[in-house]
């Protein structure tokens, strides 16, 4: 196995994090790799929020479900989905451009997911974890007046980076669903209810299962979620 | 720089493909690797679909705006946000669950696409190039026919994997945006008509900005993609 599949392989979201800096020229390394990341027609439609006021962080923290370690770590980045920025740019340059749709906008988040991965890999070749936080999407007017949003941007995730304690180094990767699953061949094959329920039967039971739905999916943050999404995308 | 940095550097798109077939064993690597991303909650809101009928992969090239190289590909995948499955699952463990919503959706198109950049991460590793194709969020009714997808799913990402030509191989990276457009500090930074010009100076004039606008932006294939995604959003 090489190198760059023996990394992604070992990789695992970081929660707890040391109390030490992240040197300038290692942040500077993490944050190229989104640079690196394919973009769709080399336009760059997303924007990355170096969140660095500790004041912001604790703020974010709050807003994200009431998570404090998200304040604690040394690097936190937020990507935002940027339909603002050419559509800007488009009229600067005296063109006469549409307002920016839902198209554009899954367009962007498709830009600005698959760079944030590249700075998760490149993170992990540097000894960092990270996790990604997908509560940046609840709490849409808190979110907006904090980091300052224009209209057609939406914050996708949000991701923090810092060094592992040894206890989240030692702690086990949790296992994925099995492929069949997952892995469908030439068109999506559905399911049946046993099958559905057997994916899960490495974590757990029915009754798991429904807790699950009660504390995850029927929860205040999931709903929170929801109507913040909607809201967000009122604009496009 | 270490392997993995250097590997993300030095990887750009692949349009054309050596006729070379991607042994089985370099196929699980990739699609492996897609595993190994982060997921929200460990729950793996995706489903990729392998095209290997010939028939859908030509159909698949003609319904994403008629891009040949595309069916020539030895390795294509669809990655779904997938809402469905779970919404199943909780219905099969007898639980009650409400129907899928937008945030639901973008947290399965997070899911989907951070796994989407693993396989492009790991495919180059392992010699192969690899391309997004935005244009799979088009033609809605169609590519649901196709592929079968049910109601809570969306195809987000479609990537096309083969072995490079030594003219690709050859080819030159084009060139990002300076970072001052891209990262910002803290908070959203609204730049004036000049900076947004600027910004794509390396690339060429005002006039260029302007073909683009109506080239690319304004094109049928941009309007079709937002009403086909519109189409999408209806359901949840």
């Amino acid at each position: 196995m090489n190198e760059v599949l023996k990394q992604l392989k070992e990789r695992k979201s970081v929660r707890i994090f040391e109390e030490k800096d992240i040197p300038a020229t290692v942040k500077d390394e993490v944050i190229g790799a989104a640079f690196e990341a394919p973009t769709a027609g080399n336009m760059m439609f997303y924007t990355i929020i170096d969140v660095t006021d500790p004041k912001i962080k604790d703020r974010l923290s709050i807003l994200c479900d009431n998570q404090p370690f998200i304040a604690k770590a040394p690097l936190m980045l937020v990507f935002l989905a940027d339909c603002e920025r050419w559509y800007r740019t488009y009229i600067a340059a005296d063109a006469s451009p549409r307002k920016p749709s839902a198209g554009d906008l899954f367009l962007a988040c498709a830009d600005a997911l698959i760079a944030a991965q590249n700075t998760v890999v490149a993170a992990h070749s540097l000894g960092l974890g990270s996790c990604y936080i997908g509560d940046i999407l609840e709490n849409c007017e808190q979110i907006r007046e904090l980091i300052k949003l224009p209209t057609y941007t939406v914050p996708i995730a949000l991701v923090v980076y810092g060094y592992p304690t040894e206890q989240q180094l030692s702690r086990k990767k949790p296992p994925r669903f099995d492929r069949s699953h997952i892995l469908h061949e030439n068109c999506y094959r559905e399911m049946k209810s046993q099958e559905l329920l057997d994916m899960y039967k490495k974590q757990g039971s029915n009754e798991i299962i429904k807790d699950l739905c009660n504390r995850k999916y029927m929860s205040d943050f999931a709903l929170e979620m929801n109507r913040s999404v909607a809201e967000y995308l009122k604009n496009f």
